[in-house]
Order: C-alpha cells, then sequence, then structure tokens
C-alpha cells in the first residue's frame, strides 16, 4: 500500500479542531494552591506553571512521569550560500553523536531523567535552495508534519521540542521575517557563530529567500514550506499533535520557537499548550517570544539548539509539579495562617 | 566535658585561611569545554558554572552525585512588633511540615534528588529584640555559627542553604542596612506578604534595630550577633565550612544572601565558591545581588526561602555538571569544527 499522501488540507482541518484547556483540572489547580503551606504567590512562575500543566495534561493533579525531547534533524539547501559557521555534514555526524549518547541533549535527557528521541528527515536529501523558490513541495512538507507527529505517543506527559540542522537558524530567521514582518536585520543573527561577511551572507540570503517566494506565501503553512525545512515542519506536527493528545509542550530556541510560530499565526491560540523553556541569546528569539506573548522559563545565555534549553526546563516543570501535588495544605499540616 | 566555647576569634582565623580555587581543576574544565561538540560559548552559563564547580570542588571533571540542601530554623525576639504576616508559631509549624514532608523544598529535593538536612536552633528561645540591643551575644552567635558548620559532611558535593525563621526578612533587612547602608526602605519588603502599617512597623523596627545597635556594630561579625538571627550565622558558618571542605554552596534567597553578606563584608573573596540559585522578588535581594556581584542562576519570580530556589538551582548546576563531563569532543565523535 502507497503511503498516505499528506496534504494541508488535513492539517487545516486538524487546525480547526484543537482541544481547549480543560477548565475542571486548572480551577482544581488554582483551588489547591491557595491551600499548600506556603504564602500565596511564593512558588512565583511554579504556581501558574502547575496549573497550565494541568489544564492541558486534562488532570488533576497534573504530574510529569514520562517526559520526552523529540528532536527533529534535517538539512538546508540554502547551506550553499555559507550561512553557517559548520558545513553541512555535521547535521548527520551530530544525529550520530546523539546516538551514540554524546551531545549536550543526551546529557540534560540522563539529568532531567526524560526519554530522548532522534527523528531523522531524509539528511541526504536538504530542501530545496529558499532563495531561488519554495525550499519543500506541499507534499513533502505536509509529510514532514506528519511525520513529527509521531513523537507523540500515548504516555507522554510533557514534550520537550528541539532541532539540528545546519543553516536552520536562516530557516527561522526567513520563517519570522514572512510572518511578523520587520527586516531580515531584525530576525538574522549569529546562528552556530557567524560574523562578518558569512553574517552578510546570511541576511541576504534571507532577504532574497522571502523576496523570491513572497508570491506564494499566501497563508502561514505556504510560508513553512516556501522558507522553511523538514525539521520545522517536523516540529509544526509535533506541537499540533501533542495538543491533540493533551501533552504539554516545551519549546525550545529560535528555530522551533520561529517553526510554532507558523501555528500561532494560523490561530493565537493554537501554542496555548506550549511554554518556551529557554530564552536564547539569539537575538530574534526574544523578538518571537514578544510577538507570542511567551516569557520564557530559564535564561541561562545558551544557544545551542538540539532542545537543549527545553529538555533543562523540564526540570522546572516537574518541580512545580511536584510542589503541587506533593505539598501539605494548612490544615493538614497544622500551620497556622495569617494573622 | 562542657561544649566547647565558639567565638569570634576562632571564626576570624577561621576565615584567614579559606583556601583558594583549584587552579588545576579550573583549567582543565576550561581547556576540556573547548573540546566539546558544541559552538564555543554555547551552552551559556553551564560552561562557567562546570569551571567553577571545578575549582571549589578541587577535582576535575566535577561531578554533583551527593547535594544537600541544608535549612536551619530560628524564632526571632524582633516578631513581636508584627513584622510578619504569620505568628511566630510557624517556625515550629513548618520544622514539623519539613520532618513529615509536606514543604515545598520536600518536593524539590526529592525532583532534584538532594538529601534534605534541617537544623533547629533552640526554637523556644528566640533571639532578644533587637530594637532593644543586641539580639545574639557573641557566644550564642558564634555557638550557631559552629552548628551551622555541621551541614558539611564529607561526600557532600554541593550545598544549598535555605531559612526558616518568621521575622527573618526583617534581619536580612538589618543586615544589610548594617553592612551596605543607604535607607532602610531600600532593604526592606514585603517578605510573607505584609503591606501597609504592618509593613511600616516593620521598616521602624529595622531603623530601630540599626540604630539602637550602632556603637556594638564595630565589625561585620558584630553586625551579625547584633541584628542577625541563630539561623542566620548557622548559615554564615556553613558557608565558611563548606569553603574549607571544597564544598561549593548555592545560597537562596534574601536571608540567606544577607547572612552570606556578612564574610563578604569581612572579606570580598570568601564567597568565590558561592553561586546564588534564584532571584527573589523581594527587593532587598536584587540590591544585596548587586553588591556581591552575584547573577542568580534562576529567576522564577518566587520568594519563600527555606532553600527552594537554592534547591531548583541544583539541577542546573548537576547538567552543568553532566554536559561538562559526559559530551563527546569533536574528535571523539568525528564531528567536523567550523568551516
Amino acid at each position: 500500500m502507497p503511503e498516505p499522501i499528506a496534504t494541508f488540507a488535513e492539517m487545516r482541518r486538524m487546525l480547526a479542531v484543537l482541544p481547549g484547556p480543560d477548565v475542571a483540572a486548572r480551577d482544581a489547580a488554582l483551588a489547591r494552591e491557595r491551600l499548600l503551606t506556603k504564602p500565596t504567590g511564593s512558588l512565583g512562575r511554579l504556581e501558574p506553571v502547575a496549573a497550565w500543566l494541568a489544564a492541558w495534561q486534562g488532570r488533576h493533579p497534573p504530574d510529569v512521569r514520562r517526559p520526552r525531547t523529540a528532536v527533529f534533524a534535517a538539512n538546508h539547501g540554502v547551506a550553499r550560500h555559507g550561512v553557517s559557521a559548520y558545513p553541512a555534514a555535521v547535521t548527520a555526524e551530530m544525529v550520530r553523536n546523539f546516538a551514540a549518547g554524546g551531545a549536550a541533549v543526551n546529557q540534560l535527557c540522563t539529568t532531567v531523567d526524560a526519554d530522548l528521541r532522534v527523528y531523522e528527515l531524509d539528511l541526504d536529501h536538504p530542501t530545496a535552495d529558499m532563495t531561488e523558490g519554495p525550499a519543500m513541495t506541499e507534499e513533502a512538507c505536509a509529510r514532514a508534519m506528519a511525520y513529527g507527529m509521531m513523537a507523540v505517543e500515548p504516555g507522554i506527559d510533557l514534550l520537550a521540542v528541539g532541532e539540528m540542522g545546519i543553516a536552520n537558524t536562516t530557516a527561522a530567521a526567513a520563517l519570522s521575517l514572512a510572518l511578523f514582518g520587520g527586516a531580515a536585520a531584525d530576525w538574522v543573527g549569529p546562528g552556530t557563530g557567524v560574523a562578518g561577511t558569512a553574517l552578510a551572507a546570511k541576511k541576504a540570503a534571507v532577504e532574497r529567500a522571502v523576496a523570491v517566494n513572497r508570491a506564494a506565501m499566501a497563508d502561514p503553512f505556504a510560508v513553512l514550506r516556501c522558507v522553511g525545512g523538514f525539521e520545522l515542519a517536523a516540529i509544526v506536527g509535533a506541537v499540533m499533535a501533542a495538543r491533540l493528545a493533551r501533552t504539554p509542550v516545551l519549546l525550545d530556541g529560535y528555530a522551533s520557537t520561529a517553526a510554532a510560530s507558523v501555528l500561532f499565526a494560523l490561530d493565537p491560540g493554537a501554542l496555548d499548550h506550549c511554554l518556551v523553556g529557554h530564552r536564547s541569546t539569539e537575538p530574534g528569539h526574544g523578538r518571537l517570544l514578544t510577538r507570542l506573548g511567551q516569557e520564557p522559563l530559564l535564561d541561562l545565555g545558551m544557544r545551542l539548539g538540539e532542545g537543549s534549553g527545553a529538555t533543562l526546563a523540564i526540570a522546572v516543570v516537574r518541580a512545580a509539579a511536584a510542589c503541587h501535588a506533593g505539598m501539605a495544605t494548612f490544615a493538614e499540616a497544622g500551620v497556622s495562617g495569617r494573622t
């Protein structure tokens, strides 16, 4: 039987039926929070994070027992323009490093006790060069989205999404520019560490990609296929599938947040089940966060991608759930209330 | 045999022989960091944290296998002035809650797999009212410091310090004002959540405590005994003992950072083995951090004390150590370097 052909029309149908928060679970979390043995609000961000987790897991108390980090890897035709400090071969080399347990995300998953899955998207076949036309056909883009949906399996209770793809901050900048406007310089940053002529080449590539594809980018999914990438499309699929499966999501840095922005542009509520794990030093990330109304959980100056920031933030979400579920109430502990 | 009498003179002798960083371990960390499979600097703060850990554990690679959270609890005579939103009985009630596993710090220690120890300092006997004279005698203060030193046992490789003590943000404000100057209003904040007349009473108590004890506060240890508290003195001892035992320290919020500031005032290098786990929303904490040149690892809007922020930050330090020790080098993984 031939592989079913995924289409944007299917993706739009899915987007139209995304479930909302579980209001009862969220209200139960808010009610319990007020009873716990601490001054109201004194756990800061951990308190709304617990309520968010309940709302999007659809249960109270919420729990983080089976978190997963999903790293999507792909190559980019635009890499030929020298937009990265590293050769395109590094994408596949790093995928082997993930498999061997040698990358940062491996250590971080061990530290936070998360399951790590790496999804390769045809590394031998990069996207087309977006400076010359669409990076992907609709079919290839939709198939990458459908592939990304596989990362959401039953029982996973928190999903951190990340990526590996040499040149993908170029794609992230082009996506951001096409979705939100402004100038290329607003969205282009050093990525793996380019400067000078390489940074200028990156900016020129982003400008040209958006100009060349302008007529074809009639809606956000079209933007994704024209100036995105396979791993970014997969992230879009994973974020949608997570919403359908009641699995809250932690976005990582610039590339994964830019991918998720495609959904935000289609429906500003489509990312309500997502938090951003970490604020990247890539300047475009800060701009995206403002657009999305997101405040990351961590700000440690990281800019690695591969799901590193989202994975480390699992520790914060787990802490929020643990405090919420495990703390005694004032009545249970016999602790006096306010005078 | 009678309990040996601790003195400030002994404490000063100890302070004079605090060891410096292990430069060889730190240099080994810096050298290895450059070889790991990531763009240089892309792990942000995790990179210097790994070097800091190596320097102060005195070994390379550094490791976090046996972290401990030490919570020191005591009562304060100044509580009688209505400076807290909670009655003084809550200190002992919360210590029982710690023992029963019902507090936030219990859940956080479980989450980050840290050993939790709670040290009570004679809860039935608060310090004297600092608005009328010194809160402690020199002997009682030095004994509390010596008691705090017990938290540093062999094998502990990272120490998070916290406190529980109704009215101790009043003591923290008085310590800060006496050590660093300014106005009481610069250092007094809502603590557990006071406002209006209670906040005014808190500010008045701090002003009066510093004015009344001015002549007796000839040096930072004298400041500690006059306007500190037993749990704050214990933290000073624990921080010193950790330095001697090559155990890096994570400070928590306002009260623990104010206590540690006593050592900073005596020797600006005395806290080089300490990082601050979390930025409290208590406004005085931000001012102290500026004075100490510290940038906390986390900023989650917490203001609970009991070691909560420092404990959660153990996850970050452990992640830094894990990435540093466990990642492959470019050569080991066969990953290409920069073009």
